[in-house]
């Protein structure tokens, strides 16, 4: 399979979790990584007007907001405060020229997941009619369902592609991140039934043992997954936008981050 | 919803590690737990008769041998190796009274997760005709997805049901695990398909943060897993077997056995 076009790359920002907006934004622009995806705590430490300032400057475009979601709360105001907060999301992502923002749909508050993912759907309802006037798409984003309890009710592409149906909005749409979804055995039906909603693609690799549950993603490369396979299914369904580098490694981010960009261009180049 | 028959209470010897089967046997008798699963590293230790023997003598019933599976590998006379190790398994189900082998399927040596989900079909249907003539059922257990890479290419309910329904065969069925399973937006459905099919359920918990990816299993209630609305999709399902007790954690294994017993079935009591 023939390398992807580097002119898709982009650098999710927690790849580089240890530095600000500015230094990430001019790291890609000296090794010519024309994407980058940023995060709302990086926006946050020095305003969205600094944030949307620097990334022009760099000449970047930015593949998406990371991230909407966390709907689910046994209290009813606490889920009319996320709803609110997503709504500031879906500004952020609009005034810096993405129209993507990335969901990570919550844990559940208890035991009842049932209710939980309805909480997800009534969110999402909600924030989409203010997506849609500012022209954002919202992603829902499936997590590994070893972060069912603690990040995402939402586990898997057939969940997340059930749950983009139910609510059948052009503006709802799916992020298919191999770090959570590899192992899944209805994985490629579930991209084919994704089809043109798909809204963003993130690699990264799952090694062995796993350094860490949480910070446990690796490069490309040096794990188990099939990239290349996944993307392919992907692209087969007519996805050809930014392909996000998102790891989340306690030891890559401690490493200068231009080593991590210089490493990244590689293994993209090699193992995506 | 009404605690469980105590009477469907089992050990499943894992939870015990530290103990020998002989401890293991003599400490459910002196606290009236019914039944026993057997791990074959166990047995090893003293081999098949003497472990009878002991059981026996205590009065014991066993609901399951852990454990059959491990199925693909590249080499072929690999795989041949590893069924007749499954046959071996069978045969110390027969032997020691259960008509269950529990089988963790296995990992895949490479990328190709398809290809090794095959040679688990493969290596079932190659076990299935010794299984019938000895009266022992192979239970399918699917294993939650991040154990994918190192233990079980068989990661949900629904890939499980899959797999015995191509097989197909009244010899061939699942295992309810529900730290495996809980987290599955779809486990509700898949139970149902199951229906009959269902030779095993285990409980125990998953707390937040888990302790350790392998060892990460607690004592019931101690974490996020609604046990008693599994268990009554099940038993609605006709199942009405033993419920094991597995926990793999250090710090219970670290415990004197006794009290790990004693603990196991209060939480038994109050929490399934």
């Amino acid at each position: 399979m023939a390398s992807p076009d580097m002119n898709l790359l982009s650098l999710n920002q927690i790849t580089t979790e240890n530095w600000s907006l500015k230094e990430a934004a001019e790291g890609c622009s000296a090794q010519d990584i024309p994407w980058i995806s940023v995060w709302r705590h990086k926006i946050e430490e020095i305003g969205l007007k600094e944030s949307k300032k620097i990334i022009d400057a760099n000449g970047l475009k930015v593949s998406s907001v990371c991230r909407g979601g966390m709907f689910p709360a046994v209290d009813k105001e606490e889920r009319l405060r996320r709803i609110d907060d997503n709504k500031r999301a879906v500004e952020e992502a609009a005034e810096l020229g993405t129209d993507v923002l990335v969901l990570v749909c919550g844990p559940s508050p208890d035991k009842d997941l049932i209710r939980s993912r309805e909480w997800v759907r009534e969110g999402i309802e909600a924030v989409l009619p203010f997506a849609e006037q500012h022209g954002v798409k919202l992603g829902i984003e499936p997590l590994h369902p070893m972060y069912a309890a603690d990040r995402s009710v939402i586990t898997t592409l057939g969940e997340a592609n059930q749950l983009q149906q139910q609510v059948g909005s052009s503006h709802l749409g799916v992020v298919v991140d191999v770090f959570h979804v590899w192992w899944d055995p209805f994985l490629y039906r579930e991209i084919e039934h994704a089809g043109d909603t798909i809204l963003g693609f993130h690699v990264s690799d799952w090694s062995v043992p796993l350094p860490d549950m949480f910070k446990g993603r690796n490069m490309m490369g040096e794990g188990v997954i099939d990239i290349p396979r996944i993307r392919g299914a992907v692209e087969k369904q007519g996805y050809n936008g930014p392909i996000e580098v998102e790891i989340i490694n306690q030891a890559i981010w401690d490493q200068p981050g231009d080593q991590t960009l210089k490493q990244m261009k590689e293994a993209y180049h090699i193992h995506v």
